[in-house]
């Protein structure tokens, strides 16, 4: 297993989703930084269970307790230690998935690349993994201070929202339960994923994000570019099939002429096709990309499936569970990204004598 | 900077366009693995400049070097020094880019993050490192043994091969220049290369990658899931945009109960919208993904920019360029493919006891 | 901050001395493997506060907590997170030492480097990190399983243990407070510790360790070598000054032809000034090796100091402090030893085909 | 394998002795470092075989190419890639070691490790891997300006020099062929040297390291302190059997009260018992350490052993070879710390908001 994202600025993670506590240690977190936990539960708020009626119903207070690294209110250099108790642990009956590999989810594997599995949950391979992710994205952001990064959901299904970014007013993005700016577009999804829950199906999307206030100078070529970096992050969260940033696939059917982004004399571009990246490295402009996830695995309708043994069997899918990923997974982007930059920010240190 | 790829299996590559040469350290390889060099050239003459007319004409006979690692045909668990000797470094007059940023280049980027570059040819940004990682994947594949990869191109600019891999004859692919397996539309494609060339423009485009008998297991999650370390991989080309696996952005837009893959009762799936991963790890299906290229940014027309002190000029594009890049990345897809697999085949025989 | 040991069996930590709790998380420990909870506490035991009366009287009970990464009994190739809770934290005043440097401790480096620091009982620079080795020690002997450490005090002060390994009996370590094999110089090093204890001073002393049944092979030359990675695990113990491992500082004072170990027939060797490694690589032999530990800097006596700001003031020691670190840190050198030999029994499986 | 030394100022080396050629990447260097390679070669040539009469009569050039990364004079923050030829391998008859295990050698670890060996001179083993470190030592201690390190001889079997190093000067060390900075005890050394070599033997020895002007705040505890760092560094050169700084073994034998270094009101100690960390830290005190070197184990006289199938055979030692290793090892003590320290002087960047 590898549980570490991050060269200096570190994240290390454990847990399962019904074991006691899931949490983390982020190292290298430089000292001195005045940390706001009330962001970091906000943060968390937006990624919990049972926030909206489009969501999961279950319940859990997702509270992070930090258990060092922060003393008087700020980083001291020291590794930052945290859980998240998890308080929804029902002794269930798990009978009936314990030996079942259910489709399209990580039983399967983890069955068979590991010889055994925690059944409960999903257990490692369970979402819940990325409420870790926004404590460290939480102080990332705060390192970050004035980079400003901005995720929110660009579809759902068929149902896409057909503007560009700088068309939007991103102070909407909150203002309704899908985490779409675009309120038209947000309300046509919310109902088409009600109607999706309502047959027990659920659906895929899309979300992009923006950051802003990127300095020039982060990513490390060739190996650590930003693009691939920022790739990788994002190909880490559970049901992501894709990443693209600037012009992205679309661009690939450009001529160079109109795709080359001209400059103006202050080096900023005219056109932005490059996405904020050039060689790797930042280029001052504005950062874009988009994560495409698929529908979520878990249905609540009745399914074919295999157990441990090959055998057939039935299964009749409940509980309470997501029906589109997209909504709660927006503060998780911006997690990643976040933690992404702030490595670079710290790396970029050591590029000058 | 980072020039290193693999935690176990790892490439370290050094070398500008323009040096005097080009190379790398392969760490981790095991030992007694029989070497074919001739294998690894032959991947390098497909990557090769001047190999077919809608590609550059520069002259670079590529010929790899090893110094190091191997011993009477056998690797020896050494690390293994390998140079490529750059032969085309005429002494060229670069007064005219030296003091200039080339649009979409990362002549910007580079000086503003290093405070100088070496401005001949591209230097470290250069597509020519990637004859580095073709060295490295050629010992991966030969480490990988059975396990097939097989990259080809599925569209140029607007003209796209709308086939699935299984309808493809995959022993096509080396039979046009474009490697393409679908000789109507190979043909096409070359014709569009041909034309853009014409107009000194160039075109961006897809490469495909399919890869057969992967075993079940590899990938390490969380942060080392398959598909992240692929993307990684991936979107670490020059000029690569974005990143798809499975169902990838199209199955975003399908609900749950037809994009999850039904089991068969051996463990493989009736279905494979997957990709061959689940949860990170390889599921013993075929694993495929489709990569973005952007269209190259050397023009051979002129074009406005600027110089390093923002004053606007005039350049009339020059030299010998790729119009597309694509034919050229196929066997760089595949390479840093065999270089992921081949980390992960050693990483998992630390999974067992 | 740098708070990870280990290439593929990791371990990460946490936690200040007077924190809520410290911790950490064990990547890479395979799946599988049965664990003995029992054991890891009585080596926690071992290492504990309050043991002895050659020991700080201070009361921490050092119970672990496992989190997360076992399930049934058993590994599951997840990461293993755990937690001590610190139970002695008493609401102490601190405004003594609050700016104060003490001499010999890392509170004027970590003030310097950090900018401020947890002054609280030494916050991360306090020995009490060394419990989490021991629990990450503790599953990693369980990995080694017929690999045999054993750690033992070869002088307290200058009172020398004068006998070769092989002439002891191990199974005397435990039967008395300082951890030596021999009966006779134990008493005499408990006596010199009580005389120390009396006068509120502190006294230095060395760590003897063999380990038996370590297979061929183990090491990974040029920069990993095994008695690197032990020379380098040894001096991040708190209070270590030297690291030797086979014939030593000793063996620099021979001639070869009396120092080369002459082969038997069937690869071991007629002597051992090796210390079971040779090129960086275990060869079979027992391997054995020392370490050095400086007196305790913490004095229950008046002396001089200066404060943040330069001024000199005089501070009265006081508290629960060991007068002697030697008998405690005899689990820690076995942790670490098993730590660095866990990581080369999973790496050592990369090295074939 | 594991061929890498450092995080950010990161050497990764290849070679055998009788290869055509070692090398190395030192990547992460910063851009804009000016290099003087004659200072590398000149400390290449402190290194060489055959610069004085007590040291291997080989002939080497030792003349490093540096490939990449350095442009017009100055770093330009890509890798710089090096290598130096191997113009020393006749075509000699190794039939008689090839299947024999030298005692005290790398042969037979390295043989049933890797399942085979380059036997040519001890291929990957041999101590000519070292001339790689000078390069990447030599423009580590270009990046540290102000920073001086200085090693000398210290003994050479049981000659030793007994001055603490404040009383020597440090102008002599290159005065004489066995690097020893006091004149009188240099010419005992040198005069034993020549002795042990007329019996075909050979005999070990000390090098002390003292490092001057090194910033407080240099050292990543918990696990990457800096007296760690060094002795992992130190423990990778061939032949090295023990490590110890500040007091070292001496230092257990002391009491607290001794042993405690009392500030001065600025912050400086008035013993340096400490050797220059605190904590894992640099303290801004003289940085001093010992390293302990076995005798070389290739001696100039008939010796039994085995071969590969554990038969008895006798060998005559012959060729040329070093009767103390010392000598040629001072400068790469000085490389290994000077590599050491550029990657903290990098790291400490990061510590900082």
């Amino acid at each position: 297993m590898s549980n570490s994202i991050g060269k200096i600025f570190k994240l290390t993670t454990f847990g399962e989703s019904h074991g006691a506590a899931i949490g983390g240690i982020i190292d290298g977190c430089p000292a001195g930084l005045a940390i706001n936990t009330a962001n970091i539960q906000q943060d968390l708020n937006r990624r919990k269970p049972g926030q909206s009626k489009i969501v999961t119903q279950r319940k859990e207070p997702d509270k992070v307790a930090f258990l060092s690294g922060i003393f008087e209110g700020k980083t001291t250099g020291t590794p930052i230690g945290f859980i998240i108790k998890n308080t929804n642990q029902k002794s269930k009956d798990y009978s009936e998935i314990k030996d079942t590999f259910r489709p399209s989810h990580a039983d399967f594997t983890y069955t068979k690349k590991y010889g055994l599995r925690d059944y409960r949950g999903g257990g490692r391979s369970s979402a819940r993994e990325t409420a870790n992710w926004i404590v460290a994205g939480g102080i990332a952001k705060q390192l970050l201070k004035t980079i400003k990064i901005k995720a929110f959901t660009t579809s759902v299904g068929k149902i896409t929202l057909n503007k560009s970014f700088d068309q939007l007013d991103f102070s909407n993005i909150e203002s309704n339960a899908v985490r779409c700016p675009d309120t038209e577009t947000a309300t046509a999804m919310i109902e088409y994923i009600k109607a999706i829950k309502k047959q027990g199906d659920t659906v895929g999307g899309t979300i992009s994000c923006v950051v802003k206030n990127v300095p020039i100078g982060f990513g490390e070529p060739i190996f650590d570019k930003l693009q691939a970096r920022l790739g990788h992050a994002m190909m880490s969260i559970n049901a992501v099939k894709g990443f693209e940033y600037g012009s992205g696939f679309e661009g690939t059917k450009h001529k160079g002429s109109e795709h080359n982004d001209a400059f103006n004399s202050d080096g900023s571009t005219k056109t932005n096709n490059s996405g904020g990246i050039q060689g790797g490295i930042s280029n001052g402009m504005d950062i874009y990309f988009k994560v495409a996830f698929k529908p979520v695995a878990t249905l609540l309708q009745k399914y074919d499936t295999i157990d441990k043994d090959g055998k057939e069997v039935t299964i009749q899918g409940k509980g309470r569970h997501d029906p589109c990923v997209v909504p709660r997974a927006v503060p998780v982007v911006e997690a990643l990204t976040a933690m992404v930059l702030a490595d670079f920010y710290l790396l970029h240190k050591t590029n000058a004598l």
